[in-house]
């Protein structure tokens, strides 16, 4: 597991004005994306405070050396994937040496200013080409939920409790969050109809995930053991798997989710590292006592002791109306990622077990991170409990799925006594209607 | 749909010594593929007899011109990525520039020989990059034969006639035909047991397909409509579909395939054009007329008329001590293409129909292509019915399903009274016992 250091320190300071106690971006965090600025290229920078840090720039003042250096070298291109494909060393490296530049006391605070680009005045891109992404189903009270509203006699499957359930999902529509959602067309069955119909989506929903990066990746037939597996983590993100619920239960018999998750996949844009998350590390909790022992493949003493995280989520929503009231987004629900029955070590070493190729810049999902209770549950479908019981929005709307004009915004905070609180940054998009 | 014209002349001869007649590429078929020699770069070609056509070679030495050399130029990286997304009109060019170059009495006949390689001297490489894979499921024979194992009163789900069921399958671990695929490890839980075990797949199996490249793509929520898909397709390949049927019984609910088939997929390497296979156009076959009509984003009166394949298709199997023995590969299976209840461009307007993006290179399989009787089946899984009824081979030796060392060819050719038979080139591979 990732070491606690003196990047951690919560008393450290930045020379970067307003980014002490920022809510996502303090110095503790210096998460990595691609920005670009007007019509100019674009480039890898890292988030402090409302600013972006310009990491080709910094590279270009001699601000940053040795595996630094060569980790900003390798996303020249701007984009990380080569990067990430780098690893651990020096993506640490980097970690210390921008915390070296950006603290308040740093040698050489005069340097930076000329490096920042004002966040709200750049746009985000995806950080970094995708080659496969695969979901998860890591939830386990998102299984169950959803599994109770088909089987209410066996909610789960009596697979779950063994396998890390995951499926392939669609890499070419993932988008950045603030890039809107076009509501879907799609066939579905509706339960009074004989036959199938095609039109807009009538059950259009969201899933609260935690996204995944991968690092270094692994040869084809050359499994990733569960004790290595944290090595393959790049970093973090926030992930709305959106579904269209109609098309989805219409189509997925006997082959999975195919056209009801694949018209859109909303992340946030900036990888919260596995560094910058060591202090929210903790044990498995999702997994009670009675349930079978993982498989050995699956086994890592470590990985139990503290392969899970400790991070707040939330779901918010937003209206048409509601915003043109300047009414706040209403809280759906607050959730935590300690709800994976899974870790992500375990997810990767299931993915690699058979010998499938880990790609660097791939990205995994978890599945929805629903909590126990129906405030904390991550998609309208359990919420609603299949839509027929809506939920009430603070402006006094209702809500059974989300209608046009909506806006889900997605929020991770990690927070722990004696450290600084960091964030994720917004994973947000709002739908449009169908075209 | 693509025209005959000259270019389909059965009596049409080449000045390549050994090409005409050939069983796969004769001057009537001239696929695209990306190849390399010794330690040289990969380059774009053309197939032609047992010879390579170097595509970049051709164009330095001013033999191609104006669209035809754009198609070149932009496979100039050794991909073929940028070629497909330029749609049919440069693939067109360059292939009526190719046959008036290679052409017998072509008047630059001489400037053809520095152009060649020997194709056996050559390596054969994945022709472009694969954004995303997607696996259909429209061999309707396969679905109700595989259907029948699990559900005997009802082998065929009710969405199976309408709608061209689909998942998305991993890009990363494709491979050219050649490369040897590696028998994996995975979970699965034997009848017999009470709990899951995790060791080599003792089912292993092989699945018949056609590949099925994308040229130009679609942007994000605009879906191709029905009539115009077919100018999506680039072209096609063979593809096995490597399965573990043990894990994939175990892990596919709820959510579908996974670790079962992302082990490896192989593919035949030469892109076969739809300009090539225009003479085995046919009238969709595999809907009998008693069944539903497709949704109306699903209809077209030309697509209906002329968008199935004959192709006649061919499973291969030989065994480590049948290749000791010199003896042929024993022929287990011979199928057609036609047995597609959905066409190629059924698929691509259904798979876009919410909005999906198709991007150039993305790979489509459409599922096994199984025939009504039993020696046209296209996996063991029907062959052996489940692994119960073992086939006997030419050696005297018995499969349920694949051991270790047998290698897997499977084949496709069109033929049609009137025309030159081209075929596909093979698609092939050894298995390899577990690590």
């Amino acid at each position: 597991m990732t070491a606690i250091d003196h990047t951690h320190d919560p008393a450290a300071r930045t020379s970067v004005p307003g980014a002490d106690g920022h809510p996502d971006f303090p110095i503790q965090n210096l998460p990595l994306g691609v920005f670009s600025e007007g019509d100019g290229a674009r480039r890898a920078g890292v988030a402090i405070g409302d600013q972006i840090l310009d990491l080709a720039a910094a590279r270009a003042a001699g601000l940053l050396t040795g595996e630094a250096a060569r980790a900003v070298a390798a996303a020249e291109s701007g984009d990380l994937t080569g990067m990430l494909a780098l690893g651990a060393g020096p993506r640490r490296a980097l970690r210390h040496q921008l915390f070296a530049l950006l603290r308040a006391d740093g040698p050489e605070s005069d340097r930076v200013p000329p490096l920042l680009h004002p966040a709200a005045a750049c746009t985000l891109h995806l950080p970094a080409r995708i080659g496969d992404y695969t979901d998860f189903f890591v939830g386990i009270h998102h299984a169950t939920n959803t599994g109770r509203q088909f089987r209410p006699d066996q909610p789960l499957l009596p697979n779950y409790k063994h396998v890390p359930v995951g499926y392939h999902g669609r890499a070419s529509s993932i988008r950045p969050s603030g890039v809107p959602v076009r509501r879907p067309h799609g066939q579905a069955k509706p339960p009074h109809l004989d036959a199938p119909v095609f039109g807009p989506s009538r059950r259009l929903d969201y899933e609260l995930e935690l996204g995944v990066w991968i690092g270094p990746g692994n040869d084809l037939g050359a499994p990733v053991p569960i004790a290595e597996a944290a090595g393959q983590v790049a970093g973090f993100c926030l992930l709305n798997d959106w579904s269209a619920r109609d098309i989805q239960g219409w189509e997925y018999q006997p082959l999975g989710p195919f056209l009801g998750k694949s018209f859109a996949t909303t992340i946030s844009p900036w990888i919260v590292t596995p560094e910058a998350l060591a202090p929210f590390r903790t044990a498995q909790a999702a997994r009670p006592s009675g349930d079978p022992a993982p498989l050995p493949y699956l086994l890592d003493a470590a990985d139990q002791a503290g392969g899970a995280l400790d991070l707040e989520l939330e779901i918010r929503l937003s209206t048409a109306s509601s915003r043109e009231a300047g009414a706040s987004p209403h809280r759906v629900a607050r959730s935590n990622a300690r709800h994976m029955y899974w870790t992500v070590a375990q997810m990767i070493a299931h993915h690699t077990s058979g010998g499938c190729n880990l790609r660097p810049g791939d990205l995994l999902g978890t599945g929805t991170l629903s909590g126990p209770d129906p405030d904390s549950y991550g998609s309208l479908l359990e919420t609603t409990e299949g839509g027929k019981v809506p939920i009430r929005l603070a402006t006094g709307e209702e809500r059974r799925f989300l209608e046009d004009g909506d806006e889900v915004i997605l929020t991770a905070r990690g927070i722990r006594e004696g450290f600084a609180s960091i964030g994720f940054g917004a994973c947000r998009a709002v739908v449009l209607p169908a075209p």
